[in-house]
């Protein structure tokens, strides 16, 4: 049986990965779980972020389900870049994967945009660009002061991501593939990004290719977020358009992620898109439906296909039951989905 | 009087810049045009994007009228490095301005959005970041290819953009400025920024603040864009945002920018953020408001203020008038405005 590293981390983390567990318990009983303590509770009780040993012990798990980790009382970076990207880096995570459908019951805010016409998927680079962490400050604090973040992009790491969108692009309907990049101004890298999208895209033939600018799929996201059906970008223009997908289909409390090693040498890690929402945490009123969603996307990437739709059509069934502008209470929505998972 | 280069362009460029044209001509008989013929058909004919002779004649003049430029036949970079980005940064074109009102009349994509709702000013970066062209690339076509694009950001650079942004907040309404970077991954920049934001925002303390990561800032502006009055951030992110805003308020049909170099040492620069379109040039179907309202900006900037607002009001009544999916006819609009504008 499945073996998973639980990180509830601060804020509404524990409260809504809670429920996730609690859908997952009634679907697939008897997987194990390990709860690991990390994030800003931890940073300040002990100083400490990742240690070696916990990420040691966090590669000996099938995957991960995390929570949010974050807290304003806590430097911007520390956890970000010693837990979040330490994680997507060390166990190679390569595909970002993030979906966004709009699901029946859930308004847009777009007036055009119905329930069911929307549903693409995002597989943002996930351990490259300016993510790598390359950069630095030379005269800090003076007016001669400069600063630099260095986009790193390898063949390797490109090619592999695009691999990945053609092949989960050949599993949908609509087969289509958009390559999304600033080829116009970041001409090193996006060369390295056309040239090689071109090149699997003629490994299939039977797979529809677009290329688009970052800032002219930014606006079509709001304007006709219809057209899309897999995006494949690199990793910032992932974070940012993935957060636009989510606002067009009802906000980041609905949507799910999962950071994959698609090779399976490392464990894949899952958690929703929104943050630890410090300002609503201990109250129950957190949805808990991106942390479920979650779960359903680390089960399918354990090869429980099954499970995993089933708590996806319990998710659906409860939001169209549910209505807009309802006010939401984290338990009784876990409840719900977990009996009609359970079937 | 007055003496602006015009840059007419490719595409539909020419079409609205001669309605541009015509409506400047109307508020303000006399002004001096000089033509330059620079963009895709020159590229073309010549090889040339632009000559050391014509940046030099350019910079003669108090301001630059730009259409648009681009062709899908020439290679992504050429005219967007050689030409446009050449200017921005040969010019020292540091402020690029963009401002986004809902104007009445006009339907935003966004259900909740109503006219006069939406008013806000990205002031975006225009000569460091990721577009300073430094990056390159090491066994290129190769499997072992790395390709990367640097973000340079300088004290210098980063302190008269917020500086500015301050100064445009100052004189509006509701005086309120948000940073716009990602702080909690590119840490370097995102610190120089920050502290150059909190020491320019302590000279101001009847100016509101607050801080939004980029991908923070392109949900909200999607589901809230009414909370935004001055919003300051880097050449890319701007980039980025600005198409959103863009796409919020009506399309980037509607939108005018500037980059301007507010020291006045060498000439400002006015464009729609719209392409060349060359799917509908020659068809006399492109609306030219946007290049009319970037004339506009072009002579506020040159101390016209009243010729502008007179400009701007004119074009609101237009829309007014208009309604929405109305067929645009270029050169009725553009008489339309004129006249308005005449008074
Ligand atoms: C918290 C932050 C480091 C992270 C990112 O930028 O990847 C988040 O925005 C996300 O999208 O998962
Ligand atoms: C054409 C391109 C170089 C340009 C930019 O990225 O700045 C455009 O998108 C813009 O926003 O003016």
């Amino acid at each position: 049986m499945a073996r998973i590293a639980v990180v509830a981390g601060d804020g509404i983390g524990p409260e809504v990965v809670g429920e996730a567990r609690k859908v997952v318990d009634a679907v697939l009983p008897g997987v194990e779980v390990t709860e690991y303590d990390l994030g800003a509770a931890r940073y300040h009780r002990t100083g400490e972020v990742l240690p070696d040993s916990v990420l040691a012990e966090l590669a000996g798990h099938d995957a991960i389900l995390l929570g949010a980790v974050g807290d304003p009382t806590v430097p911007p970076g520390v956890l970000e870049r010693g837990l979040l990207l330490k994680l997507r880096f060390a166990f190679d995570q390569y595909v970002n994967l993030r979906p966004s459908r709009l699901w029946p019951g859930v308004t847009s805010p777009l007036a055009a945009v119905k329930p069911g016409e929307v549903d693409l998927v995002v597989v943002r680079e996930g351990t490259e660009g300016l993510y790598a962490g390359a950069g630095g400050a030379l005269h800090r604090g003076t007016p001669a002061e400069i600063a630099t973040e260095e986009s790193l992009n390898t063949r390797h790491g490109v090619e592999r991501v695009i691999r990945d969108a053609f092949a989960r692009a050949a599993r949908r309907e609509r087969r289509k593939v958009t390559l999304v990049h600033k080829t116009n101004v970041l001409t090193h890298a996006g060369s390295l990004w056309s040239r090689t999208f071109e090149a699997v895209a003629a490994e299939h033939p039977d797979i529809a290719t677009e290329y688009q600018h970052v800032d002219a799929a930014a606006m079509f996201l709001v304007t006709q977020p219809q057209r899309y059906d897999v995006v494949v970008t690199d990793n910032l223009f992932g974070d940012i358009l993935t957060d636009i997908a989510a606002a067009v289909t009802g906000g980041i409390g609905l949507a799910a992620s999962g950071s994959i090693n698609p090779d399976g040498a490392y464990p894949s890690m899952f958690e929703p898109v929104h943050g630890s929402a410090p300002d609503i945490a201990g109250r129950g009123v957190a949805d808990p439906v991106a942390a479920v969603l979650s779960a359903a996307l680390l089960l399918d990437q354990l090869g429980h296909a099954d499970a995993a739709a089933r708590i996806t059509a319990a998710v659906s069934a409860e939001l169209a039951a549910r209505g807009p502008e309802v006010a939401v209470r984290t338990a009784e929505v876990g409840d719900r989905i977990a009996a009609q998972a359970a079937g």
